[in-house]
């Protein structure tokens, strides 16, 4: 007798579309390895300096790290492979020189829930929680959250946009004040700006003017700015100093860091202008997916990022989103989860990018209503 | 008045020089960034399953991680970014099983001088130095030395071969017994195998053979094998499960890590097989250079490096070098360091790679004698 074959679960024929798909309404293109890495050539043929870095010094990571530095008005910047050892790295500068480490951070913060508790268990940092609750609360963190903290801190964290809280932003008024109590009270602000890009339209404000409030930032590319992966952490000359040993120490400074340094450059030229655009079509889409009957959160999207809530479990909305996929080799969204709340409904992210601009707003939500109300 | 511009140090013009290479006596051929990502390119063309891994899952990183494991003979294994942190998560694992920080391991092993304290500060290793003393002594690692260190471990570390020692391996015997000591004590062994592939010729064994000694294996790809970047950690399955988590909390899943697994998986197609022809030419040039007057440590090389020594200051040698390399277009050795020990002489590390074969061993030995001694 043998084992009887069991039907692949949904999660595994959703994996087994992937490579298959010609279009996708969320975010980037899909696109193979091989085109990805042509692009990083053609890069490469229009750059005046196509040298190598070599463990992370010169090459396009130092032309990335320049200009970073400057898009956001720090007087240092460094790469890293990714953000998360980035983040450890900077609060890690912080708490030693701050002798404490506290670090005030709202509870929803990616630190606390996506990385297997590695900034605790490596750096021994110890949260201060700015803000508890769920995730479509719509609470971000502000001054009088910070009040509620007593004692020493080694740094204060605000996440631009707190994405698990359905990539929530602040006001422009309420991120000054909290940058003022911060200075105020001699705690360094850094910012989790993944998603700073992202939130310069809501904000009002440039990503300089943002990064004004901050002593600290670190910026994402392969999220809006569709690079292959990595980060960058900007501030002060000698903060960043010591952050470049943490690096090495953490295991990031790699022989070469090329291929991600040249696709983040191309995100900063080609993507990053289109911001604004991507805001303002989730606007639309949120107000059309509405009429409809699909609610999201926020109403009002803060960003280019969004929740989209319908009223069925998750498993059968995901079924409908993976039968598209194999049948139209169309993407729409990702999985869908169940409520943790409300039975009998579930909610997934979408996020508007390059690939979400083929369709016009109308025709992006029918699309959306077709797929996801079955 | 304008300061006075200073002359380039001899670091920055080498550094300058490297770009314009167009010859190397040394390790790896000089390649364009374009050039190495049209070899990617086309490694993704001949390969049936060109998708991309997402975090780390599936596509070449998978197909690398198989093929690791495979050839080192071990249930599982997992790729990172780089060897630093690597071994720093499989140490951890170790450390965490046995309830003991402290790790048995060479006074010269990499994780204590080219890692910015990163193992202990991170990790809260302490170190049980198996041997001590100066690079050259010739000592490496012994069931004697590990005799010494009474007490509970959390693992013992053997780097193979011992690249701040001169490139020093044990023999067979030597390392077999080590690996006996280690089990009879419950004593779990980490082979630190940056070089495995380089040292397999001299230890008369295959890549699997050697693991089979060990309960994990760290391995790079960035050196003989002449990949981007990387390393890969083999070992039980549930310990690498294990190993897994830590990469995250060190922040290496990386969105993904195409570039460097499917570099990695040329390297172990087209130089794994070289290794041996690389350590016999290191042979050859060692006692063609011991006839010109150019003394090598080992006298007969253990692997494909080595290091070279010549009576005079390291300034003078490498100003030899660089003016060969902007006159020339041609890098025969890295920079020069003063011995620390006799008096008016100095040294450098030489590596036998593809680019090496394209000299005789005369003639490669020639242009040294001609470049080094001026």
């Amino acid at each position: 007798m043998t084992e009887p074959e069991s039907a692949p679960s949904l999660a595994q024929r959703r994996f087994l579309a992937i490579p298959g798909l010609e279009r996708n309404l969320m975010g980037r293109h899909p696109v193979s390895p091989q085109d990805e890495l042509r692009g990083i050539i053609a890069e490469l043929d229009r750059s005046d300096d196509a040298t190598w870095d070599r463990y992370g010094d010169g090459g396009p990571v130092a032309a990335l790290e320049n200009q970073v530095a400057a898009l956001l008005g720090k007087p240092a910047a460094v790469m890293f492979p990714s953000g998360t050892m980035a983040q450890q790295s900077v609060l890690r500068v912080w708490c030693d020189r701050q002798g404490s480490r506290r670090i005030a951070i709202p509870g929803l913060s990616h630190l606390l829930h996506h990385e297997q508790d590695g900034p605790r268990l490596l750096n021994d940092f110890e949260w201060a929680l700015l803000t508890t609750g769920a995730a479509t609360g719509g609470v971000v963190p502000t001054v009088d959250h910070l009040a509620t903290i007593p004692g020493g801190l080694g740094a204060a964290l605000l996440e631009l946009p707190l994405r698990d809280g359905g990539y929530l932003l602040p006001s422009w008024e309420e991120l000054e004040a909290f940058s003022l109590a911060c200075s105020d009270r001699g705690v360094p602000l850094h910012l989790d700006g993944a998603r700073i890009w992202e939130s310069a339209p809501h904000l009002g404000h440039s990503p300089a003017e943002i990064a004004a409030l901050a002593d600290t930032v670190y910026v994402s590319f392969y999220k809006g700015l569709r690079g292959l992966a990595g980060a960058v952490v900007a501030g002060p000359e000698e903060v960043i100093a010591e952050v470049r040993l943490w690096r090495s120490r953490h295991g990031g400074t790699l022989f070469t860091m090329l291929p991600y340094a040249v696709s983040a450059l191309r995100g900063l030229r080609d993507e990053l202008p289109r911001m604004a655009e991507y805001h303002e079509r989730a606007l639309q889409m949120a107000d059309l997916l509405a009429a409809k009957g699909i609610r999201t959160f926020p109403e009002r999207p803060h960003c280019n990022a969004f929740r989209l809530f319908v009223e069925a479990p998750g498993d059968v909305v995901t079924e409908r989103v993976v039968a598209v996929m194999e049948r139209e080799r169309l993407a729409v969204t990702a999985q869908w989860r169940d409520s943790e709340d409300v039975p009998g409904w579930s909610w997934t992210e979408f996020t508007v990018g390059p690939a979400t601009m083929d369709w016009s707003p109308r025709r992006a939500v029918d699309l959306l209503a077709r797929v996801l109300l079955g």
